[in-house]
């Protein structure tokens, strides 16, 4: 073990307190499954009792899904140097067909294991990989597909529900049917459901056997959709520390998965702090770091150092790669009208090598090389999509739709050797050609689960790409697209800070949200029922803890009517106790319900009398306490 | 006239400069048309030369739709106490059709007038008004559907179509085609085609002839997507000075409508100085003000009251009046077992003013004496929707459909009066449902342009509702929807302040935009076109002066690289130098170019031996300057 440098030890001996802090009105709660050691971390929000104007009604607890880890566990002492407890290690090790080395594979890992100009910036325990048994496929869809439910499964399946039986009872008043353009949800997630879908190619669990300590969730268009936060520093700014600092915080707001996008100084040991500190699953682009490694030259990347880098990133417990094997020579003329050419690094990366060496791509030339080391990991794919359009003029187009055509006869090769795949897609499309995108993803890759970056529905709005890309995303969801890949405000324009970071998760949060209810996802209508009801009992604390930003949220209403008296204050700023529509309406409805009018032949019958009556009484059925 | 009392002078004396200040790269220039008073403002965006490794070719100013008025012209001097100047007075007393009252009609108007109490708050120089010359009709709609293109029809041709022939063949290097849900949408908007779409009914244009400082615009779905502020003071918050100022701001992010919502002190006057200093048409709640005048207390207002309330109001210039006609007392019943009952704040009203007197609404039985009013005016119809859902899970209910269908009747009605009408729309409505709002007011209310508050697809982001709103109104903007009503940060927490009001705007703009270009909207595309293309070739300024809001952008760019050599560095903080993937397709398109390879053939032939010619070249094509 290495003795840990002061400065970063400084930097990082803590997170920071808002990035901690406990959630408003939330604690966490752990759900058991078959055995003790599945516990299934959720958030419960507690709710106030309805106020006796409205009917004085207990209000049961809510229950989210929870990303944020032990994090946001008051009983749970956070250590960055130490890392998080390894979750995962005894299903991992139980099932005998996986290995640990007695030291790295990759010669790459092993120098910077030992480098003293790294001891400044090392994590100080890391742990030895594990491998695949000579021979052995280690992959959840290898499980799957032998029909073995896998703890893990069962943890997702549990998850997934989010205790929805409870949650139907008590909050879900009425939900609409949805329109799932043929997604399968059922009404409630089992176990074996999550094996089936998984065998399928349909939805993907990544958690690499040396990421024991991520908790298991799954990727698939009959599951929450879920959003992706991008991270990683680049050569002109951010640190170490402030890259675990932003992981946190990611998960924290919401962040299903992490990519860490590193490109500037110490990739590998920024990655080995996020991955040990993680417990949602961390995606990367291998071709990044193997750049960096051939000194910026895309000429100079060979299969070998490729290969090396894979490995190296397999063995720290990346979840998933992405790998832009459908970036082929023959397309890549077909970018050269295009208004914005290739946008995707990692595919004019590929590019510039397949020109510079006028040969097909190594990465689609050694795929099935790729396959064998995915699966001694368990790293799922992530295809990516080099050729996606960078600009509206762009979308939908011939090389775009190359590229997605070749993602589909890779993903049949990936099965091949059972390894869990999922498509990347775009990027700048204007709404009326972005369900072309998912029918076609649907129909040439066979379901594999589809992950895209937005996409941006206009150009015209630099400093708000996560909403121009919000729009897209949410009815991309709708239509089938598994995960959404954030797009922040500073998208086109720099590195996103903090701030930056939780207005596109939340963002994302929201629009994966719209599209499980237009789906008619069971049970996704409840939170939306359950704040609404809120807002309009005036349980103002209530309707922000309910909130995907509850601190925003009082934030926000603290800045008009700050006295905590208003918080149980029957108007808000926005009209004033006088004009409030809730206040009113819910005398009519109190009208309706003591005289018993509820359709128009009692209406007609009766109200003419029934109105002296309420004008003698008042008119006003209470007042603001 | 009245001395401007000291305070109110201080505080409106001059507009922060922050809502006045010149729009960077802009120059505000007009285009005339048939007579020398059709001056229509545009915003011309000087575009830099595109750099030499690019190609070094000129890049033609950019034209585009400008709603900030006078107050972003240099030449103009801003005097709040004054006005601005009265541009459409010519026109309107040209057709002879009108006639200057000596004094208001309204007594409420004429007390206000006088009343000491007053002077600290009143606008000075107030006009007086005008109205229809007895028996006279003196709406744009009954002047199309006589055959007369009035300047204003005129000005709204040139105004829609932006200078569109110059910039597609500047700019517009590819579109793609629309799906435009039976819109009918021509190449070249001609004074013709707007008269037509008035008459019709399919369009319209608020301008109360008592508002000439107004520029001419339209609503409808074959023209541009508009969008809406809204402002207004409360009980609790906000002041005269505020609210003018608010309306500037709102001008200069892109409000093409703006309603006063004001709802405490000195409605009358806040109204006045707004519409006095108004460039784009403004709207407004009557009932609002009615209610403050009987004290708050909904069962005591009469038709007289309300009467007299449009008639002040339309004699000060108010351009359109939303009416919650639609709110009829058999359809109460059906909002009672609702989540959210009835949110819209005219319809709780006008609900319970029903139910305690047990009568039809005033306004639904009315309904012919107000349109009296209204083409006496010129004031425009925007027939409220007060049933609206305020939750998910009242969405597309039958108290929703019930007034939607009601409010198509009440068209006919104003039509059989030529007077101009739009019809509102929700509210919250998850994606798979909003289709339905489109299809069944275009069926029911005869292709009136339709006018949405968003719709929200979900209640779960509270302090996010610009952004939950926005993608429903981008998919409706689409389907056909003609204005979009913003949503701030604030919806449902507080009344926004300036920065509310321009994230809601700019976040409405986008969604508009994203609109029209799936709607296929002639040369929309050909601003995203310009944008990316400044982005590809790293223009950075280009980049933020094409986008909504240039100030936001330059912001964040400054923030990762704030040095002026970087506003033409090739990169960005995102990815740093080695990484961009913009300068590696650049190399690919220069290759591409260079070597004539344009489609398979010419790569299987060729590309071996030129692959190592670049390499050889250097493969670096360029070098950051």
């Amino acid at each position: 073990m290495n003795a840990l440098p002061s400065e970063l030890l400084r930097q990082t001996a803590e997170l920071s307190e808002s990035a901690t802090r406990p959630i408003p009105g939330s604690r966490k709660v752990h759900i058991e499954g078959s055995r003790a050691d599945v516990r299934v971390p959720m958030r419960e929000i507690a709710l106030a009792d309805t106020p006796s104007m409205f009917g004085a009604e207990k209000n049961a607890p809510f229950t989210t899904y929870d990303t944020s880890g032990p994090y946001t566990d008051p009983d749970y002492r956070v250590d960055l140097t130490a890392g998080l407890p390894a979750l995962r290690a005894r299903w991992i090790a139980e099932r005998g067909d996986s290995e640990q080395l007695a030291d790295f594979t990759s010669p790459f890992t092993r120098r910077h294991a030992l480098a003293p100009s790294l001891a400044d910036v090392r994590f100080p325990n890391i742990p030895k990989p594990r491998i695949a048994k000579s021979g052995m496929n280690i992959s959840q869809m290898h499980y799957a597909r032998r029909g073995i439910v896998t703890p893990e499964m069962e943890y997702i399946a549990i998850r997934e529900n989010q205790r929805i039986d409870a949650i139907r009872e008590a909050h879900l008043l009425k939900q609409h049917p949805g329109q799932s353009f043929g997604a399968a949800i059922p009404k409630l997630i089992t176990p074996e459901f999550v094996r089936d879908e998984v065998a399928r190619g349909r939805a993907i669990i990544p958690n690499n056997i040396n990421h024991p300590e991520s908790e298991p969730m799954i990727i698939g268009r009959n599951f929450l959709v879920k959003i992706n936060a991008n991270i990683g520093n680049s050569a002109v700014t951010s640190s170490i520390a402030e890259e675990v600092e932003k992981m946190v915080w990611a998960i924290r707001w919401g962040a299903d998965t992490v990519m860490d996008l590193s490109t500037g100084k110490h990739i590998h040991e920024t990655r080995e702090w996020i991955l040990r500190n993680s417990p949602v699953p961390i995606g990367t682009v291998p071709i990044y770091q193997a750049l960096e490694k051939v000194g910026g030259v895309a000429e100079d990347l060979t299969w070998e150092l490729f290969r090396d880098t894979l490995i190296e990133q397999a063995e720290q417990g990346v979840d998933y790669f992405t790998i832009h094997a459908g970036v082929r020579l023959p397309f890549i003329p077909l970018s050269a009208r295009r208004v914005t050419g290739i946008v995707s690094r990692g595919g004019s990366i590929m590019a510039k090598w397949c020109l510079a060496h006028h040969r097909e791509s190594f990465l689609y030339e050694r795929f099935e090389d790729i396959c064998d080391i995915m699966k001694a990991y368990d790293v799922a794919f992530s295809l990516g999509d080099g050729l996606r359009p960078g600009s509206i003029a762009d979308a939908n187009d011939p090389a775009q739709f190359a590229e997605l055509d070749t993602l589909g006869e890779l993903t049949q090769i990936a099965w091949k050797h059972d390894v869990q795949t999922m498509i990347e897609g775009p990027g700048h499309v204007p709404m009326h050609l972005i369900k072309e995108n998912m029918e076609r993803q649907l129909e040439k890759c066979g379901e594999a689960p589809f992950y895209t970056l937005g996409p941006l529905t206009t150009d015209i709005a630099p400093g708000y790409d996560h909403i121009t890309s919000a729009i897209g995303a949410a009815m991309i969801g709708w239509y089938g697209t598994a995960m959404l890949c954030y797009v922040t405000p500073k998208e086109h324009l720099g590195l996103p800070d903090k701030q930056d970071v939780r207005d596109g998760i939340i963002t994302y949060k929201l629009a994966a949200h719209a599209a499980d209810l237009a789906k008619g996802h069971p049970g996704a209508q409840a939170r939306d029922n359950a704040l609404s009801k809120a807002r309009f009992e005036f349980r103002w604390n209530d309707q922000f803890n309910l909130g995907l930003d509850p601190e925003k949220a009082k934030e926000f209403h603290d800045e008009t009517l700050p006295k905590d008296a208003h918080k149980t204050a029957h108007f808000c700023s926005m009209c004033g106790p006088k004009f409030c529509s809730m206040k009113i309406t819910q005398d009519v409805r109190d009208y309706a319900k003591e005289h018993g009018v509820g359709d128009e032949q009692a209406l007609a019958e009766g109200m003419a009398e029934k109105a002296k009556e309420f004008r003698e009484q008042g008119g006003e059925v209470y007042r603001a306490g």
